[in-house]
């Protein structure tokens, strides 16, 4: 393990960013965040392209490698820092399936179909109503499988790389207007994740390139 | 372990039921497959909702255990098989983390945004061009990553998980008219892939629910 302090090139309110920021948390690694402002294409700029070729984010630069692509990072924290602050997989592999199976639902099966460059290539007229719909088909699912899954969080009573998912997504939920009052079981999940330390932290109202306009009560 | 031989309900054509059973193959787990055919709404039948409330293919009960979520249960089956067959992913966590953020950009990154209930709702007019823009602007992105990850595979010389995504992921290229010759890595490895028998075997048109004009010569 390199001794340097791990980067995180982050946008406060992309949700994949998010996501590892929690991780980084949980963990109780200190790390530096350096912001990179998707709405002025700062993720096209040179300098940026030089350390993340394909200018997305999150990238987090640690141990010495470059790393992006939000599971595949949170699951490098887990494996390198198993022992470290907060356990982010059970150790039984049929509970790491399941645990693995509701990140999936909403890293593969909601995200990417939400994500504002989508949603702007449906067009204008429709973008808001996709987003919803996306949302709420996933959520549907999600909500079903979490009434078998879950304790105080998603998978029995211990935090994992699924709650690390879930609040970010609640948060676009509520940005694209979706009825949380239908999905009690999700709203109490991320109601007990939102008073955790690491979750508080994390939130992008909390982030230095969050704009003062909207930063939260 | 059950002593059952795990069923994988699955549909011929599906990308995320053909990653399973080539992970199965690769294992060299026998397996029984039951065909649900997506066209006719069998993934809505009581019958399957009973099994997959989700109403989603791929489902793989395996080992007293009802899975589903392709990533997750391939995750699953190395480590519950690791040992057997073709292992899927290095020892390394630094190159776990690339397997998995190579894996990422297909199942996340592409997939989902290509998939015809996806496709069908942007648009009959449209729908051609939505999933040929995502997946040649998913690959631009992979060709550049596997120039600096790939050797014979994805990640170096060993088949891993972003195969097992791959070639499904080419197969759909296809369908949807992508130039693969602007990706000579990519159509290289797949090349090198669809010589390995567990790769032809798992070929939809290799599948007991293909219809006969959709076997390839």
């Amino acid at each position: 393990m390199s001794s340097a302090k791990p980067v995180l090139y982050s946008y406060f309110r992309s949700s994949c960013s998010w996501r590892v920021r929690i991780a980084l948390l949980l963990k109780g690694l200190e790390f530096e965040t350096r912001p990179i402002n998707l709405l002025k294409g700062e993720n096209r700029s040179d300098e940026y392209l030089a350390i993340c070729p394909m200018g997305q984010v999150p990238t987090l630069v640690i141990d010495g490698h470059t790393m992006t692509q939000s599971v595949a990072i949170i699951e490098y924290l887990e494996e390198a820092y198993k022992e470290r602050g907060t356990r982010l997989l059970p150790d039984l592999p049929v509970e790491r399936a399941v645990v693995r199976e509701l990140t999936e639902m909403i890293s593969s099966g909601i995200q990417p179909l939400q994500n504002p460059s989508v949603c702007a290539r449906v067009g204008a007229d429709r973008k808001t109503e996709w987003g919803h719909y996306y949302i709420d088909r996933g959520f549907q699912a999600l909500e079903k499988r979490l009434l078998e899954t879950s304790g105080k969080y998603c998978f029995k009573n211990s935090i994992s790389i699924a709650d690390v998912c879930l609040v970010p997504q609640v948060y676009n939920a509520g940005r694209f207007n979706v009825d949380m009052t239908k999905y009690p079981t999700i709203s109490r999940i991320n109601q007990a994740l939102l008073e955790q330390q690491a979750f508080i932290d994390a939130r992008p109202d909390k982030q230095a390139d969050c704009p003062d306009e909207l930063r939260m009560q």
